[in-house]
């Protein structure tokens, strides 16, 4: 794993992350890939997604508050952004609490290549058509091991499945990759989902060729900036600002040895 | 009044509440949600909205950054929610300051059962058809008094009427509860208002047959955050960040003792 | 210069300042406006924007996340506003890096009067005509100076030209003023240079009739806010918080002082 130099490679290229997000977190996974490293960029207008996704480093696609118009928006970046050889993530937020979220994802993965699915067991069970429960946007179980359905997902979808929680699974359909960093206090600050599919968007735009390491490091990183902003916060909120403290802080020299990671 | 056995059932049941609401304030209001113990749940599309609302255990509607189709999404999702017996919060953001936020939430309150109207005192005077005057989104004066209003407003419009101010008032028409909890800086900082909207949300979602002691109960939790929140606040942003950290670490066990009601 | 004498004129009049802004900074620029002492208000339906804009102080038009219905939005309220004699302040974010965004700042610049122009050198430079590098919607370069391509830009736009770096620039087309105020840190965070331009308005706000000085006073009271919050801060995300804190926290008695300004 190549977690440290694919951080230091981030900082000096400072890729563009064009973003088409919910509205929710935008300013949160802007401030996310900022600190890391990355340029991020929002633009949702027809008039515009595939001009910017095609000059961008990657594409980032969040369906966490869809309406018609973004929709068509995501498909025409993700196509543009296919024809230019751009990265894309996606990030079906409560697939399987509407049928909304769960078709638009499905056709997304039907109708454009994606290189990373990053979402909790309930989304990513849903897409990969197996059992899970979901409320809202929160997961609340599934019958499958997180190594089994990151590597059912990845194999049922055909691009890599980075399935996170207590401990995160990647898989490509043949390898699986535990990553175990994190802290129990990124489950209270809304959108720290969000912010690890658009770091995902930031390694995969310096490894458009290794997209399971690309995820699998994304975990490690923003799981050591949790665990770093966990030290002295005392709740979600004070948390969630010394997140991009740590996000900003990361070591590429030291991060490759303070990943918690097993394949 | 039973808010610290209120506050421990949202945190046991973790009730979803679907909010459709400003885009200045979703990410706040999402993690104010959070904090305090519930799920929050944004989604605004016409095709989601009523199966979204019918699982909920509230809907909360504001009307901050309103526009044509969001209109249409809460009237939909609030027709959904009544179907579904799912208590509705409205918070009228800027009634008074344009025709439209005026007219839409007298739209609401006709055509929807609305629990719980959460506004600031020019705000609920507008609707309920008295004097008030209004900046923007910020009262700046009514003639009545917070508890006279409050209970004008109730019988006018036919819910729970909560006004919050330096001291906040909530009647059903016939009882008044006063509420003195809170800090002066939670008017420095941006969605105070919808937060405290939000987390009305929150204790309705647990308490649905109760919604005049709900609506105290969750101005007595938001101000005893507030409250906290200020000890050691430099200002509006360090403020801002301890009022989710206050939030989450909201004692069921002592909020009752705190209580500054009167009736 | 009378940034001091500005800003307490906003402190004690409270000027309402309607922002029609992009998705990723709403909360930011409304929370800087309301730190600083003025009133924030968003609004951007059609229905509506005429008639909160001819009430305002002045009105802040930012190009971040554009889509067809909020130009049409961002050009009614700027006609209101200039019937009404309110100041209209423009941030072409992203001029330069699409077509939608390049060809909107200038047709804005053409259709209504613009007070101030705000943004960085790219941004400026491509709506001046002038040579210049951006990545999303980050400057990269621009050939010309800065005090430079502050007058041409502002002779070229016909308005204040106000051009934001490590060292800021504003001109009339005849003055130009450079402001050294600020900290690196400022660059780390999304949305400041949004934010700046909300304050831009505010200081507009209270003096229409000086554009240039409204707009060079605003970048002193930004930057000045940026040097306290950056002491002690750990990283973006509590300098970001601690930005907040020092907005609140200005003195107008010593704002004037602490100005790094040169004509």
């Amino acid at each position: 794993m190549s977690a440290g130099s694919d951080l230091a490679a981030i900082r000096e290229r400072k890729p563009l992350v064009h973003q088409i997000t919910n509205y929710v977190v935008m300013n949160e996974t802007a401030n996310a890939t900022l600190a890391l490293g990355a340029l991020p960029v929002m633009a949702h207008a027809l008039e515009e997604v595939e001009e910017m996704a095609s000059v961008a480093g990657a594409l980032v696609l969040n369906i966490g508050t869809l309406s018609a118009p973004w929709i068509d928006a995501m498909l025409l970046a993700a196509k543009a952004a296919n024809a230019a050889g751009v990265p894309v993530v996606l990030d079906p937020v409560g697939a399987g609490a509407t049928r909304l979220r769960t078709e638009t994802a499905k056709r997304i993965l039907e109708e454009v290549q994606v290189a990373v699915v990053r979402g909790n067991a309930a989304e990513v069970a849903t897409l990969a058509g197996r059992e899970a429960e979901i409320r809202g946007v929160e997961s609340i179980g599934s019958t499958d091991s997180g190594a089994e359905l990151a590597r059912a997902a990845a194999e049922a979808l055909g691009c890599v499945a980075s399935v996170t929680g207590t401990v995160d699974h990647v898989s490509d359909g043949e390898r699986a990759i535990a990553v175990a960093n994190g802290d129990a206090l990124m489950g209270t600050v809304t959108g720290t989902g969000c912010m690890s599919t658009a770091i995902t968007g930031c390694f995969l735009a310096v490894a458009p060729d290794r997209p399971l390491e690309a995820a699998a490091e994304a975990l490690v990183a923003f799981g050591v900036a949790g665990e770093d902003a966990a030290v002295g916060a005392r709740g979600p909120g004070s948390f969630h600002v010394a997140l991009y403290d740590a996000l900003y802080g990361l070591d590429p020299g030291t991060l490759g040895s303070r990943a918690k990671v097993e394949e």
